[in-house]
């Protein structure tokens, strides 16, 4: 197998309600990510497209076909991925894995969604499709619902008083909002105080409104290129070193292993593996903070922190650029936002940039970061997890 | 990259109004492949899953997390494809790439619609989706009206009367209900007369009601593995000896090229090349008939007819299983019908099927078949081609 290269990537500003379609912002990433990369449209072997609600959105089904057309990659292979918040990722490991095996040197992955085409009572039936539609969601069990739960669970679990957890998961949020302000791409530009998390609207207890991420419009891209190609088109290739996919379907079947995710568990560790790294190694890290309770739980399965003790980090300041293990430096996706096609795009090239070293004019560089690794869940229990190196 | 079999499928029978959900379709299929495939759960080490409406016919979405839990495929990487009616065979061609690259030894590979799950009124305001959204089926331009458009630029491109076109399309439709008759799956087990096509009710100008291959509830699965398992695992492994895909976007782009699909021609190309043949070689074919005339251009584009001159072929019984070119022996999407998600993997089945010589007590079997074409059209202009040969 080849080693394959991140050789650059475009994203739009996450905004609420977005005034272009779908398609529209996925050429602008897709457009951004080929400039970037130094390559033209017909460079372009292949594209991995991931979006999850375009019917519902835009009334658009196979979108990725109306890609390669629009942008001018005629007639390539395009193919379009669903795995929920974790779509994106998906298509990029797909992605990686062809080109690593030489079916294609080039590749286009996008990813899209434009969630506040929907209002709030539609966007939540739309998304509980995500989850077990048999018996959990039809029983109030959204996905809110589910992460109260593991709050309830995780505090009960590891014996922490709810009080202290809740504002462990505050200071997550807060972090978030610090970096989602410097970073220009994200949603929500302005910080965030403990006090304002903790006195803010009740979502699901113990769940306020801002330990909850936003429905979001926006599109990511990113190019993949083989190793050939890629020390031809840029001098700061970043490789795909190690990747990792797990699903572990609905949430009953999980119970006895709750608050932890067990397919979290099995996919890093196929990374780690693949990529010949552990934990310790990792020096940024973007993570699926869909909610804030789901930071913690993630630092932990990714072996940031002992079971029961990831809030910690958050509270002592570790997760910050100059931390042990910075994470969600982008905003993550409470900050940034969560256009849940485009979640696992972005994170990869969040953290593709962070390798390079290209984001201290926005006060938000981890220095000298070498290692980076992307953790994306998608509904109940599908995990996808890529580990990032720069030479 | 690693020679890749097909070792063994499942189908369910082909119907309307199917009374289980599109999770327990998939599982039926799936564990039926299982155990054709001697294999147990615990040997699948990753899923594809084509499925395109689920989240309209069942209301749940990332459905493959959900099949992998429940047929005891626990924590496997489960993957969805979307790629319209060819998103089955994405899902086949997806997977092949991925064992013959060595990620996996053991795949499956299962699809589903529900299609009838909606009424015809809902059914054809979703399947537009899979159209350009933007400027022609708002315009009217739904699949009916393409096709039926394609018919007139095929009269006139090749100047045949009209009248002639509709007698070599009824024929198509005719031969596929004999085979259909004769196979246990398909939805319809019923022939037709050349009359009673041509005396049906009117679609849209000129397809009538017999043309139009129907809306359809099914599953179909196939496991793929590596040669050194599938020479461990069956004596009559089926080899993926060739793949293909390309996207042509929507048909406004394709103007100039119409009726011919220059996404077929090039994908075939590369399938054919891949596998080291031509179509010359091909001993039995399943090819994409949504509409009695797409078997007539696919015909061409695969290299079986000269251009214009494909409906002679069904005229002439060379589309027969002792003929110089076998199609749609199954019944094909006409009479076998047609579950989105379910049908390239379905296509995949039988032409497996055919090159095992499973299919002599249907009394459809293609003597000493050694050479297969799978041909899947997704949308306006995406296609899918698979080279499948026996030892």
């Amino acid at each position: 197998m080849r080693r394959v290269a991140v050789i650059g990537g475009g994203h739009t500003r996450f905004v609420t309600h977005s005034p272009n379609t779908s398609l529209e912002l996925l050429a602008e990433a897709s457009m951004d990510a080929i400039a970037n990369s130094n390559i033209s449209p017909k460079d372009i072997q292949a594209i991995n497209c991931g979006n999850v609600l375009g019917e519902f959105t835009d009334g658009q089904g196979m979108i990725q076909s109306y890609l390669a057309d629009d942008i001018g990659c005629n007639h390539v292979p395009a193919t379009r991925f669903e795995g929920a918040c974790a779509t994106g990722t998906i298509a990029v490991r797909d992605a990686a894995i062809q080109v690593a095996a030489g079916v294609y040197d080039i590749m286009l992955v996008a990813g899209v969604e434009k969630a506040t085409a929907m209002d709030t009572p539609l966007a939540t039936r739309t998304f509980a499709m995500f989850s077990d539609s048999r018996y959990e969601n039809p029983a109030g069990f959204t996905f809110p619902a589910v992460f109260a739960m593991l709050c309830h669970l995780y505090a009960s679990h590891y014996d922490i008083p709810l009080e202290t957890l809740k504002e462990q998961m505050a200071q997550v949020s807060v972090q978030s909002h610090y970096y989602g302000a410097r970073n220009p791409n994200a949603q929500f530009q302005k910080e965030l105080t403990v006090e304002k998390v903790l006195n803010g609207p009740m979502v699901t207890t113990p769940l306020q409104l801002m330990d909850c991420c936003p429905f979001t419009d926006g599109a990511a891209a990113v190019i993949l290129a083989s190793e050939e190609m890629a020390r031809k088109l840029t001098d700061t290739p970043v490789w795909i070193a190690g990747t990792g996919q797990a699903s572990s379907g609905h949430l009953a079947s999980q119970s006895r292993y709750l608050p932890r995710i067990r397919a979290r568990e099995l996919s890093v560790k196929q990374a780690y593996k693949m990529a010949g790294i552990g934990p310790e190694d990792v020096d940024i890290c973007e993570l699926h903070d869909c909610f804030s309770i789901a930071s913690i739980i993630a630092a932990e399965s990714l072996g940031f922190a002992e079971f029961g003790k990831a809030g910690q980090l958050w509270e002592t300041g570790e997760t910050k650029i100059d931390g042990k293990i910075p994470i969600n430096i982008s905003g993550g996706l409470k900050s940034k936002g969560h256009p849940i096609g485009a979640t696992g795009v972005s994170q990869v090239y969040e953290v593709s940039r962070q390798l390079r070293g290209d984001l201290a004019d926005q006060g938000r560089q981890v220095d000298g970061a070498k290692v980076g690794l992307v953790d994306t869940l998608g509904g109940d229990g599908v995990i996808v997890n890529l580990v990032l190196k720069r030479d």
